[in-house]
């Protein structure tokens, strides 16, 4: 296996050399841009590795991460008009440095795109089909998620099943289709495939509940965003739907009077709702559940036939990927 | 062949069976009123004759019937949103009755159900390839013609080929694949596909030509849309942009005032228009490029090895679909 650097190096040529050149500029301009501001490739990174877990030849995978990253920022455009977000990883978002309709129509053309990307990945057309399958159900879920968590806004009986079916549809699907797909393309069979799509699915969903826990009990210097932001919007996170099913009745009247009132001072209302998610012992729950999905996820990676080096690269690259706070 | 109401009961009865029942509810009720709100069916309806002109079993292009029907209905949606339209066939468009963060995420899961209906096409897996080649290829282009309208309003050096590129790929290419891909999986040879894609390509950039001139000169009683809406936007359509190059430096001079200038009477200015239309000869230049477009169609139209009865019946379709004025 590789070096992460090596990884996304060998990503990124692929994608420059993949850049949209064509016209209408007015299309394809904003889909360059988005994909520019670049963040972690994660996903692309994943295709890679779920693909040399099998091969030696990762180039087969290439399209495979392309797609999956276009089709994440296709997510992110449309996400950021729907959420109003000015900003996005310290960039304007398409949206304000366009408009509004070069967003919608971006966006839409990216969908396609990724489309195209998946299929020119070699293997024969049985292997185009399977991938095409996946993809569609991943992408269908994705959006079901993203509606989900609307919906959530304005719900007050969210149930913690729903929440962990909405963070699984919303985030953790991709990361599952990425590592399968490219399991299968690197030549595995199709049930080391699936158990590569549970190790996915599963860190995802741990993923997602750390990343809940870090929002209200992280290092504000290792944090990437505002410790207590999750709070201060009134987010409907974990923490919170299982405080809200563990407190006694003082507590109960406590924290819905917390989340429905502006706050006069930010950091007094943050610390409030942080001693009540640890007095009703909604911390502790979260952070078992997380360590449960992380269990799950080694489970499904000890399964395929591979060599203890491969196990062992996957298990450190999940921990640092867990372990990106603490 | 059958008659079109054959054609749109099969199509309709396959549409019903296949709604939308799946969660969130909140996703997928907008796409089960766009799609019940209606139209013609024009697409599927061409895509089930594409298949009938080489095969009994027309069945067999229901599912690629669903998936340009859907398409369409993706780019209705979407566009309704660009356009800020409020009304859809005379009923509130999606973003009018949801909002407009349900518009584009269940626009965007049409998309991918678009392509999850075309898989569904029997006929093996390079079929269902060749299809999903012929369907990416028709997606791009409509979303580059779309750009290529919204990028016209701006600009003031508007081409007539530009114009007929942006006509051609925002409407004719899905009429011209919904053909071709009923044509292929009814058994046609690529040959013959590809007649039916440049008929239908043809006879959608004369039917869209026919729309500019019906729209300043069709009879108000038949005409379905208020005659001279084009002219009250200042819309560059083909009778301008052909009055702008064929006209004197009055002529020009004259269109030119009356398109930049907000009319104190509507029908002066429509009246205006349409005497510099006729005056220049623009309106017998869109005539006649309309009518050779007809004939490109129909001379593709006699290539493929088909029945005297089946090209009479395609052509009688073509004619009565440019007569539905006049």
């Amino acid at each position: 296996m590789r070096s992460i650097d090596n990884y996304q190096t060998l990503f990124q040529a692929f994608l420059t050399e993949n850049s949209f050149n064509q016209m209408p500029q007015e299309l394809y301009e904003p889909v360059n841009y988005i994909l520019s501001i670049g963040g972690k490739r994660l996903r692309p990174l994943l295709a890679l590795m779920g693909c040399e877990l099998f091969s030696d030849k990762i180039e087969r995978a290439l399209p495979i991460a392309m797609a999956v990253e276009v089709f994440h920022n296709f997510t992110l455009l449309h996400d950021d008009i729907m959420d109003a977000a000015p900003l996005r990883r310290g960039q304007p978002t398409v949206h304000t440095k366009y408009n509004i309709n070069t967003g919608i129509l971006s966006g839409d053309v990216m969908l396609i795109w990724a489309y195209r990307f998946l299929m020119n990945t070699e293997g024969g057309d049985a292997m185009t089909i399977r991938l095409l399958d996946i993809f569609n159900k991943m992408a269908t879920e994705v959006c079901e998620g993203q509606q989900m968590d609307m919906n959530f806004e304005t719900r007050s009986d969210v149930t913690i099943e729903e929440y962990i079916c909405m963070i699984e549809f919303k985030t953790s699907v991709l990361i599952a289709a990425a590592f399968q797909m490219g399991a299968l393309v690197g030549g595995g069979t199709e049930g080391d495939a699936q158990h590569l799509y549970e190790f996915g699915r599963n860190i995802g969903i741990a993923f997602q509940i750390q990343d809940d826990i870090l929002d209200s009990f992280g290092d504000p210097l290792k944090f990437g965003k505002k410790v207590g932001g999750d709070i201060i919007q009134n987010k409907k996170t974990l923490l919170v739907l299982k405080a809200l099913e563990l407190a006694d009745e003082v507590q109960k009247t406590d924290l819905q009077k917390l989340m429905s009132e502006t706050p006069t001072d930010e950091a007094t209302k943050i610390e409030a709702v942080k001693s009540l998610f640890e007095a009703t012992g909604a911390r502790r729950f979260a952070e078992l559940e997380m360590e449960n999905y992380l269990k799950i996820a080694f489970q499904h990676l000890s399964a395929p036939p591979l060599s203890t080096d491969k196990k062992n690269y996957m298990h450190q690259f999940a921990n640092e990927l867990m372990m990106r706070e603490k």
